[in-house]
C-alpha cells in the first residue's frame, strides 16, 4: 500500500503541489464523532505559511468535506477532505524538470516515474500534501480527546537553539494547543525565529528537532513484533518530508546509559502502577505502558536554498549549477509540528480501534477493559 | 497483522524463548535462489551468546528447513525455518511471574495479555525470538549479494566507544562478513570488550549503536508516502528488542546543519548521477538514489541487570523490590548486529519484489529496467 | 482496509448517494498510462441510467481529476477522480430514516453506525458509489488494452432471459465493448428488456447474471493460497452491490461432472500450451493458465420495488409496513455490468504489478518473462 | 499477501505434501482461549482419508503446538501447529516431473515457479496443506462456541445426490458435528457413498456441493466496500483446493427470482428484530444481519483420475498422454466440508476482533455492544 496508511483506521492522500487540489480520505474512524470545521481551519492554519519565517506562497487552505460526516457528525464511512490548489505560479520551476535539485527527490522521482511525473513544485513530494493530512488529523485529535487522550508537539531545537523538554505533560500540551509557532519556552521563541531569519538573509535554511507527547494513552496497546508502537508510528512519521530520525523516550541517548541508569523502576501510586522515570518514552515491548507516550522526529533543513549548487542536467547526464528561484521555506519545523501531532493522532486511533474495536472511540464510558485506567497514564511518580 | 511483516516477500515469526520451539515462515521469495544451509549456520552462530560477554545460556540454535526448499534450491512458496529451544532452565524465573522487571516487557504484557503470556525467560518479547529473523534473513542475504547487493553492520558505539564510520563502504561490509564483534577499527574491539566486562563486573549492562549500509541498491525504489524507505526500514528495525531510534544518513545530526551543508551535490561521474556527499543516507522523497543506504539504530541497554531495583508486584499492586536472577547479556549490540543486516535484507528484498517483480532476484541479467544502473550505486564523486 | 482494495495498484472509494459528491483514489498505477477523458465518459455512459430500464435519476457524472495525470498521462501517484452529486431529492427518502427496506441495508447500517449513517438514498451502500470504480476502471482497462488484454461481459441471463454464451472470445469482448445492453445475441436484447418493463409495470424487479470474460492474461500469474485469482477476483467483485454468487469457468456447474469430464486436457497448439475445453475458466491452483479467464456473477433483483412489504420500524422496534417511494431500478444488470469490468481490470493489474513490477503496463516490449506468451492466451485448441 | 490471511486474527500456512512437514502459524487469537488438543485431533480425523472413499494414504496427522499455548490456553501470540509427514511414497511421481496432469496446478506452477516447485503429489499446491488450517480452525471454532457461535456444513450435493436443507440450523449444527460423512438426511449418506464407489470403480471422480451455516453470529459486522463478508468469506474459501464457485443465501437461485420473492421482510419477535425468510443468507449490504450466516461452495471433481488423459509433455513442448499413478480420492467433498467449516471460523474471528477488539472472544460478559443481542440470531419468524 502507498499512499494509504492503517489498518482499522486508515488514511490515503492525494495530490500534487500545483496540481487542481490535493486532500485525504479518512476511513475506518467510528460513527458519530462530532467534526468541527472550526477547530479543523484552525489546525490547517497552524500549517499554512506565515510572516516572514515561511514561503511568501499564500493557499487560503479550506477544505472541503464531500463525503463522511452528516449532520456534523462522522458516519463511519470515508471522509473525504478536499483542498483546491489556488496559488501555483509554475513558471518559477521551468528549469526543475531537468535540474535536480540537491536534498529534493527531483532525481529519485526521475528514477522511479521515468519523467511522467509532476514536476511543478515538487508535485506528490511537495510539503503541501500534508495538509490533507493535517484536515484528517484534527478529526483525530478531537475524537482521541474527548476520550481523554492529548497530544501535543513542540519545537525541542531549531538551527541550535533549545527549547525546554516536556515538564508536567498535561499542562505543556495545553499550552501548546493552538500555537502558531509551539515552544515550551517563551524566550525561546524569539531565538528560534532569529536563527531562521538570519538563515534566510543568507540564502540558505535551517532544520531542528520536534518532541510529541502523547498524554492518557491507555496501556497493553501495541504488538511486540513486526507492529510495534514505535513501529507503526515511526512508519507513519518518517513521511513527513525532511524527517531523517526518529526516537522514542531517551532514544539514541539510552545508548551511552547504563541499564541501572536508563531503566525505569515501577512504582505503585494510588493503587495504579507508574514508572518513576520515563526513558522507554510509554513504551516496553513494542505496548504502551501507560505512561506519557515521547517521540522525537529530526528534521533536515529545507533542500531549497537560494544559494549557487553543484547538480547535473537529468536530460543530457552533464554537469551544471542551479540557482533556486520560485518561493521557499527557509525552515519548516515551525509547520510540520501539526503535521507531526496529526500523523500521531491518526496512527493511535488506529491502534485504539485494533485493540479495542472500531466503536471505543464513541463509547461513553470509560474503563470499559479492565486495562484501561486513566489514572494510570501521564502521572509521574514521586 | 502482527507477526507478519512484508507485502510481496514477507516474514512470519513464531515462538516464546522457553517454549517448545521458535522459528519463522518466509513467504513471496522468487524460486530458484540457493539456500546454503552452511551459510545459515554461519549466521546463526553470529547471533549466539559467546564467551563472557554474553549470556551463559548455549543453545544450539540449528535450524531445520521443514518446507520451501527443493533440491537446494527455494520454491517460491513458504520457506518455514524451526529452532527447538533446548537449554531452558524455566526454573530460574518463577518470582518473574508476578514481578514486572524493569525495561522489560512483563508489565506491557501483563497488560495486554491479562496473566495468560508465557512469562518465562520474557516469553515472546525476548530477544531468542530474533533467531528465526536471522535463519530467513540469510537467504535473503545471499540472494541479494548475488544481484551485486552487499549489507553489512557494524557497532557503530558501545558503552561510549566509539567505531570509526564507514569508509569505503563496500570494502568495509566485506570486512565486517562473518566477524564475530564487527567493528571497522580492530582496535576498538578490545575497548568495547573492556567496557561489556566492566558493566558485567558492577552487576549492570551498556547499549551502543548499530551502523548498516546497504551497498548496490539501484535508484528509484520506495514511495513518497507512507512507504517511504526510511518508513518501511524503521517499522521493521524496531523490532529488534531495545532499540529506541533509527536514523538515516546523517539523521539527528541533520537537524544542526544548514541546507547548504547538508544538501549532497549531484555529480556525474563517468555518465552515471551520483552525489558528492551522502548526508542523505541513499534516500531522498523515501526513494533510494542509488548511493549507499545508511541505516543507524539506538540500542538501549540490556534491562535484565543484577543490580537490585524497584518494581511492583503485579498481583497485589504493592510495591516491591526485585533481585534478577537467571543469565542474561550485559550487552547485546553485538549479538543485534546480524538481526539488522538480516531485517534490512528482508525489508530490501520485499521493496525490490514490489518494483521489479516477483522474479526480479533470479533474473540473471542486470539492468533489464533502464533505472537499475550497477555503476551507479555506492560511488562517492571525487 | 475498508474502503480500499489492492496492494501494489490499489482503489480507494468514497460518498454517499445524496452527498456532496462521490469519487475514487487510484494508486499505484505506472507512471505514463494515457488517460483517456473521451473513454472515461463513455465508461461512465454505460453505468448511468437510461431510458425506462433504470431508475429516473439522472446524473451528468462528469468526472473530475484532480490529481495524478500530468500532460495527459499517469504520473505514478494517485489519481484522483471526482463526481459532484447533482440530481438528490432526498426529500422522497424521509420515511426510511427508520423504516428498513427489506433487502436493503438499512437495518445492517443501523446495526453497524448506530443511526448516524447517511440513511439518504441508500448513503454510503448506494450502487451510485460504483461510479468512482468505472472512472477507475476506465483507465485500468486501456491500460490492459494496450497490452493486449482485453475484459468484456455480457448479460448471460436476465430475468431469466438466457443470452448465448462466449464463443470466440476476442471477438466477442471486441463486440460487447461500448454496447449499451451488453448481450451477444442481438435478438436477447428485447426479450430482456421486456421482462425489465413488465417487471417495472407490477412494482417489482428482476435479477440475473453478468459472465466476464478476460483474454490475453498471461499464465503464471497468482498464488495457491490465499491470493488465488479466484479469491481476489471474488473478494472484490462481492462489493458490487447485489452480487450473491461468483463462479470461475464451470463454477456449480462442475460439481456435477465427472473428472473425466470436467478435466481440460493440454494440447500443444504451434508450440504454445493451450487447454481444449476451459472448464477452470482459465485459473488451475488460483494462478493463470494463459487460456480466457471466465467469471460469473449472480445478481439478485434490485431490492427497492414498489409494492408494499412487511418491515419494522428501527426506533420503536415495532411491525410496519413500508411502500417505497422514490427512483429506482427495475433491474441493475445492465448498469452493474460495467462495474464487473472495471474492477476485474482493477484487480488484474494489481496481479500483474506484483507479478511482473509495477512498470510492466508501460514496457513497451512483450514477453520479457518467458511465460509471458502472447499465443498462449485465448486460443482454443481444435 | 500470499500464505497469510487475515488481518487482526491471521493465519499463514506452509508445506508441500511431500515435504518435511507441513503447518500454520495462527497469530492475533485473544489470550486466554483454551486449547482442547482432544478436539484438534477429533478435527483432524474428519479431515483424514478414511476408507474406500478416499486416498489409500494415510497419515497421522498428529499435531505438534511448538508455541502459543501455556497452561492450555492460548498466550495472544502466533500458536504454531507442526504436522510431520509420514507415508510419502514419492516414487509415484516422477513421471509428473514433466507431464501436467490436467485440471490441477502442474501447468501454472511451472509458469509461475519455472521448474522449481516440489512437483511431488502436487507439492504446495497439494489439498494435504488444508491439514494446518483445519488444526487452527479447531480453535476458532471452539472459541466461537464458547460464545454461542456455532458453525457447521454438509455435503449439500456430491455425484448429483442431494441432501436436504439446512432447517433448524441450531439443531442441524448440532447433529453436524462430529460426524464422519456429514449428511443432514442419513438416507442421503448410503446414496452419496455409492456414487462415489462407482466414479472410483470407473477411474473417475466426482464433485459436489457444501453447505455451510453459521448460527449466532451478531448483527454490524462486516463492511459495505471492499470488505463485504460475502468478499472476505469467499476470498478466503477459493482456497480450498476444487472450490470453483461461491455462493450466499439463495445465491445465483436469486438471479431467476423478483424482488418481491427475494426481499426478506423484516419482522420484530420478542423484541428483536429478524428477518421472515433469509435468502440474503444473513448479509445484507455486506454487513451481517443477525440471521444464519448460509455460504455454499462448489467443488470441482477431483482432477487425479486413473482414465488416459491428453496433455503435453512440459520439457519439451510436445503432445502426450498421461495415466496417472499413485493415491488419490474419488471424492472430496466430505474431507474438504471440515476445511470449510475451519476457514469460515477463522475469517469470522478475525471479523469479531476486528469489529469488537481484539479480546472479544475471551469476554465472559454477553451482548456489551447493543447490538449483540443473542435473541436476534438464527430464529426464524413465524
Amino acid at each position: 500500500m502507498k499512499n494509504t496508511f492503517g489498518s482499522s483506521v486508515s488514511l490515503t492522500i492525494f495530490g500534487e503541489s500545483h496540481g487542481t487540489a490535493i486532500g485525504a480520505v479518512l476511513d475506518g474512524l467510528a460513527a458519530g464523532i462530532p467534526v468541527d470545521e472550526d477547530y479543523i481551519a484552525s489546525q490547517m492554519s497552524l500549517r499554512k505559511s506565515s510572516g516572514d519565517i515561511s514561503t511568501p506562497r499564500m493557499e487560503a487552505d479550506s477544505v472541503r468535506i464531500v463525503s463522511g460526516v452528516f449532520n456534523g457528525k462522522t458516519t463511519g464511512t470515508p471522509i473525504t477532505f478536499i483542498i483546491e490548489n489556488q496559488d501555483t505560479r509554475s513558471r518559477d520551476y521551468g528549469e526543475l524538470a531537468y535540474k535536480a535539485r540537491p536534498g529534493h527527490a527531483d532525481f529519485t522521482a526521475q528514477m522511479k516515474y521515468h519523467g511522467f511525473q509532476d514536476f511543478r513544485g515538487g508535485g506528490h513530494f511537495s510539503g503541501r500534501i500534508t495538509a490533507g493530512i493535517v484536515a484528517a488529523g484534527a478529526v483525530a485529535i478531537s475524537a482521541l480527546r474527548a476520550k481523554g487522550i492529548k497530544i501535543g508537539t513542540h519545537i525541542s531545537s531549531c538551527g541550535g537553539v533549545k527549547d525546554r523538554p516536556f515538564m508536567n505533560i498535561s499542562e505543556d500540551i495545553d499550552k501548546l494547543s493552538g500555537l502558531p509557532f509551539a515552544v515550551l519556552d517563551d524566550a525561546c521563541r524569539e531565538k528560534m525565529t532569529a536563527v531562521i531569519l538570519e538563515a534566510k538573509a543568507e540564502g540558505d535554511s535551517v532544520g531542528g528537532i520536534l518532541e510529541t507527547a502523547v498524554y492518557g494513552f491507555p496501556a497493553g496497546v501495541g504488538e511486540p513484533w513486526f507492529d510495534t508502537l514505535e513501529g507503526v508510528l515511526s512508519h507513519a512519521l518518517f513521511s513527513i518530508p525532511a524527517v531523517k530520525g526518529v526516537e522514542f523516550g531517551t532514544g539514541f541517548g539510552a545508548s551511552e546509559l547504563h541499564g541501572s541508569q536508563n531503566n525505569d523502576a515501577f512504582r505503585s501510586v494510588d493503587g495504579n502502577t507508574v514508572t518513576a522515570t520515563n526513558n522507554c518514552g510509554g513504551i516496553l515491548g513494542g505496548i504502551s505502558d501507560g505512561m506519557p507516550i515521547v517521540i522525537r522526529c529530526a528534521v533536515k533543513p529545507t533542500p531549497s536554498i537560494y544559494k549557487e549548487q553543484q547538480t547535473v542536467n537529468m536530460n543530457t547526464g552533464e554537469n551544471t549549477t542551479l540557482q533556486i528561484q520560485g518561493r521557499h521555506d527557509p525552515a519548516i519545523v515551525h509547520r510540520a509540528r501539526v503535521v507531526a501531532d496529526s500523523i500521531t493522532a491518526l496512527v493511535l486511533c488506529d491502534q485504539l480501534a485494533l485493540r479495542y474495536g472500531t466503536d471505543w472511540l464513541v463509547q461513553p464510558y470509560k474503563g470499559v477493559e479492565e486495562n484501561v485506567n486513566e489514572n494510570n497514564t501521564g502521572a509521574s511518580a514521586p
